[in-house]
């Protein structure tokens, strides 16, 4: 990608500052998969925008800019790394809010303030959760996005002016039915799709399309393993038994789709261990998906990406150290003995 | 404040051991809103024991002093740190079980063994919480009183002898009604107060009053900001559509108040920029409310404080570290490949 | 225990593969109660087996067997320590994932399948879990193996093919119904050693003897901890009005007899301030039960010893640093500010 097209670019962006805002948000939109370049970033938007328009839901195309740009200048106002910033960092939770909201709450003029307002907590949870993680060495993912987006939708359970659109009803988990599937062949090629596509909550294989393509822009090994997670997840979610119009929807492959991506191509050096460890990875992603699906069953709430967060949280802390304190040889000193000694 | 009064009972203090135990109860009382303060402390017990007997629930008062006094004794017990114990910090975690449990508990003989154990437990989940959020520089807020109360409370859904008096019944979350207000200026200024009051579970508005007075006395800024928060969390509420019996109790505004002391006054320096992060904190405090309130709906426990240390926590952990680590350039090793390497 | 036929045993597993192998294994087995010591560790299979047969589902017990050796596996597959291998570090949540999920699920070809994954999963969660807690000096515990199971057995609520067996049903929690025992001295001396047969989630008298003997040719204190604890947790279970069923089958102990050996033996150097401290550890393990069961109720699984690991963790990590931050003397700097100033 270092043509002379990405050459001018990166001299305008250091020459003019609205260019650089720009590509401040165009990364801020790629980096919901890791891609700190802001082609993919652009592409992403433009297929959310297709798919959301398609659904007659233009409101999440407009929600997810307007939690960008939101999210962006928070972290500007607040003074937060601008390098971090200028990667996009602090735009890729916004965006995710901006688009959930509309998703699953009723649109009105109040909902465009909860919008900006969850937007810009949505900046200072992820530095507040950066820090937690890196800690143990690890990035927040998606987690301030689902965090942040977790209490606002929950907020329709508490307030009359947040209107439920289509939030799950509040119900005890039951024991699923058998599925029946019918995938054809071209069915199963628009799942694979699907799933990439669900990471922005859109159901839209054209928009699944435009996402892998974005994703090779930036990086090929990420497009391929964005697919075979996809796939894999599939495979997956129908050995299990889970729910057919589930599957079909996308809704057991996106967080996979993520794991696949951040274990076998950003946080990993890829090679054939990498590639087995991040397969199981996204196996137990599925797994994740479907139990925390029932977990949330009683409080009527999506899980969003935080199956794709756990799993990966779980399968990446491990990378910095992997000799865990023994049993025995602690014997530590109670504090008042400490003291009386 | 330093009078000479201030100045003879310091040094009583130094003098006599009998004045120290006083001034750290009192001190531990304080600390509930960060205030390292006997007057504030003895104020606040006051407040506790007017609004306590007025609704014919003098146990709560009791059992305050109770939880004070248990929890505060046991870190003497298990040598924790004597400057720390004398400054209250053990106490203010106590004073909150001990005023939670005859609040929500079947009152009788046995409550007391409940009780005893549940302050000197929340001793020692003090200093835990304490040592882990130590490690991104922040303090473990009323968490641990919270966590501690949270395990006690549900007992009396397993245990026959921990009777529930007025817990909320378990239940699925509903939509909200659109709630009818009908605050004129007199209420309006009484919930106010109630806001404050709802910090120790008192509903009772000289009990607010008197909070106010008692933390004018430790620091002018900690009662400004503790009505302006209020102030702050009752138009939220009712810009949200809050249930109309709930905002006016208190039970909207009390986390909020605490919010804004601590992100107003206590951790950052006050200026504007702190000013408008607290109030963004303060308008999220009340968000979490209606979520938190919504999630723990199945297993009828309130939430107690803990919408104001998520909140809390998540605005005030960004203030050690304002960069993220980047997406890219962490490609790890893998444990086997640095192993084989 | 530091026998002739002992030091014969050291030598053949420095000279033998095979050998190490078994060594390995059954020292992973001897870790879910701490010790370190292959005798222990064929001991608790023994009772496993000999529990699970006797029930009628010896699936239980080859479940264990084939958890220990999967999890054991993925820690060599993926380079961890050898020497935390070697002392079974990364066997202990695998061989209770194994014996958990055919005592909760379905068996047939399916559940082998899914009990492999979950046995090898538990072995990045320990990793992961261990290099979290690390940062507070205290271990992972059995916090693997509850987390990863949970996954598994909430999975039956998604998954047609991952049949639920024995679970507990979604429900709301309800109050409890005042509890008749009729604990003649046999049913309580059975009721001690049923408490130590469920850590391994087996209520079978004789097993618990096993278990008990198990210990005490590792380390006398921690035979006559679990005994303390588990009459101590029946004593507080009785107290509270625990139900009869629950307490007679064990339900209410094994967590409290992980936290007496735990607190009592290992972490802390043992004298009468410890066993006070463990003690209220106990005590309040039993509450955290209580509490768990209720919790959990509207998502129909089993605690498994998550009481046991929080109470565990609360109790041991002040063990550190006895000093918690104060409250006044932080003012810290606004991002914002110190970037302007």
């Amino acid at each position: 990608m270092r043509l002379q097209p990405a050459k001018a670019w990166s001299t305008s962006v250091s020459d003019h500052r609205a260019v650089r805002v720009v590509d401040t948000l165009c990364r801020g939109s790629g980096q919901v998969m890791f891609q700190n370049n802001p082609v993919t970033g652009i592409l992403f938007i433009i297929g959310i925008w297709w798919g959301s328009t398609r659904a007659g839901e233009w409101e999440v195309g407009l929600g997810a800019v307007v939690g960008l740009v939101v999210s962006t200048c928070t972290a500007w106002l607040l003074g937060f790394d601008a390098q971090s910033r200028g990667q996009g960092i602090y735009g890729f939770n916004g965006i995710l809010v901006g688009a959930a909201l509309p998703s699953f709450l009723h649109v009105d003029a109040r909902l465009w303030v909860y919008l900006v307002v969850g937007a810009a907590v949505s900046t200072v949870v992820m530095q507040a959760i950066s820090n937690i993680f890196d800690t143990w060495g690890v990035t927040a993912m998606t987690a301030p996005f689902v965090i942040t987006t977790w209490f606002l939708v929950l907020g329709a359970f508490a307030f009359a002016n947040v209107g439920d659109a289509s939030l799950p009803k509040a119900a005890l988990p039951q024991p699923p039915s058998t599925p029946d599937y019918d995938f054809g062949v071209l069915t199963t090629v628009e799942i694979l799709f699907k799933n990439v596509a669900q990471v922005f909550l859109i159901e839209n294989v054209v928009t699944g399309i435009i996402f892998v393509v974005a994703l090779a822009v930036s990086s090929w090994a990420a497009a391929v393993a964005s697919l075979l997670g996809s796939a894999l997840a599939l495979g997956t979610a129908v050995l299990l038994g889970a729910s057919a119009d589930s599957t079909e929807s996308g809704l057991f492959g996106f967080s996979a789709v993520l794991t696949a991506i951040a274990l076998g191509t950003v946080f990993y050096s890829p090679g054939w261990r990498v590639a087995a460890f991040a397969a199981l990875g996204v196996i137990f992603t599925v797994i994740v998906q479907g139990a925390l699906d029932a977990a949330l069953d009683p409080i009527g709430i999506p899980t969003f990406t935080m199956p794709f967060v756990l799993a990966t949280w779980l399968f990446l802390i491990p990378h910095e150290k992997f000799r865990p304190i023994h049993h025995d040889p602690h014997k530590r000193k109670f504090a008042a003995q400490a003291d009386t000694e």
